[in-house]
């Protein structure tokens, strides 16, 4: 029982501490993110939360693959679906990222962060980059889309973008709304 | 004469702070960026530098206005000029993008960091979307889009977004190309 507990008490701890990461990183960005404000949010001291989560670059890649597995659906579009319906799930990511502007400025944060070779996340979102493209150019491929490498580019370009000006102007920008009018585009779809 | 040398020297003094900021920054994003790093580049001490630039915040603004001013078409497509034109200019701030990345890069980072109200270039890229999104609105409008807001933030987040892709693969992401197909789409040319 006792074991258990402390176990649970761990889990507890880790959840705490990825969260309050998310945070910080969102704010701060990877470079200038520091681990003693950390400990400091999550009322440890800096080796207490090194013995957690061992170092700096291993927080950060909990966090963003903690991510990943809660968006299923962007990392890798279920392939045995329809394109159209894989492009209709996109959809549920971007109203489900409405709800959470954290993870939203870490992403957009760390993404452009990352596009230095010598930055941890480098290899993470280079081959994310790549996954989401190439799920997304078979879907178009799927709809009959004549060019369906340059939709998925764009497509995705659109939606990173747009994360960007919804985080400057909340009030003015409707991600759900232009993500699906950028999709309507491409299949010819008629103009909302 | 003396007088003259001075200024001149110390012009260039100024031009190359500059250079080595944007490179800097784009490494480092401005909160990790440190002043003591750029001094050292630089050949300066740390209050060498400080009398020339005044301060990091000052040096950030410096460094954004001079882009700029050499982009005068993206910052403000001269609203005189057919909607078509307007948009074919922005082909060539893309084009010149290709040939720059640590520009690129210090975009890249500066604009997903300034989304926090708290950054010292948010009121920067606060005023410079508003700007882009509403002159780019004019031109589509001209074009007889029927939804001409929309075009506008989407084609800013596709060039946006393309950045970071190209910045992780330049080899396979062509920018120019891109961006022409998203307004062609938008224009309902036919596809390439």
């Amino acid at each position: 029982m006792a074991a258990r507990g402390e176990y649970a008490k761990g889990r507890a701890r880790r959840e705490q501490i990825l969260t309050e990461a998310v945070g910080l990183f969102a704010e701060s960005g990877y470079r200038a993110a520091s681990l003693r404000d950390l400990a400091a949010r999550c009322g440890l001291t800096h080796a207490g939360l090194l013995h957690h989560v061992g170092s700096k670059q291993a927080l950060l890649l909990a966090v963003l693959e903690q991510r990943d597995v809660e968006d299923a659906s962007l990392v890798g579009p279920d392939p045995s679906l329809p394109g159209e319906r894989q492009l209709e799930a996109l959809l549920d990511v971007v109203r489900r990222n409405v709800s959470r502007r954290g993870v939203v400025e870490l992403f957009c944060v760390l993404s452009a962060e990352a596009t230095s070779p010598e930055h941890p996340a480098h290899a993470f979102f280079d081959e994310r980059y790549r996954r989401v493209v190439a799920a997304l150019t078979t879907a178009f491929a799927d709809c009959g889309h004549p060019a369906p490498g340059s939709a998925a580019r764009r497509l995705v370009a659109v939606m990173d973008g747009l994360q960007v000006q919804w985080l400057l102007h909340p009030d003015d920008v409707d991600m759900v709304a232009e993500v699906r009018a950028q999709v309507d585009r491409e299949l010819d779809r008629p103009r909302g």
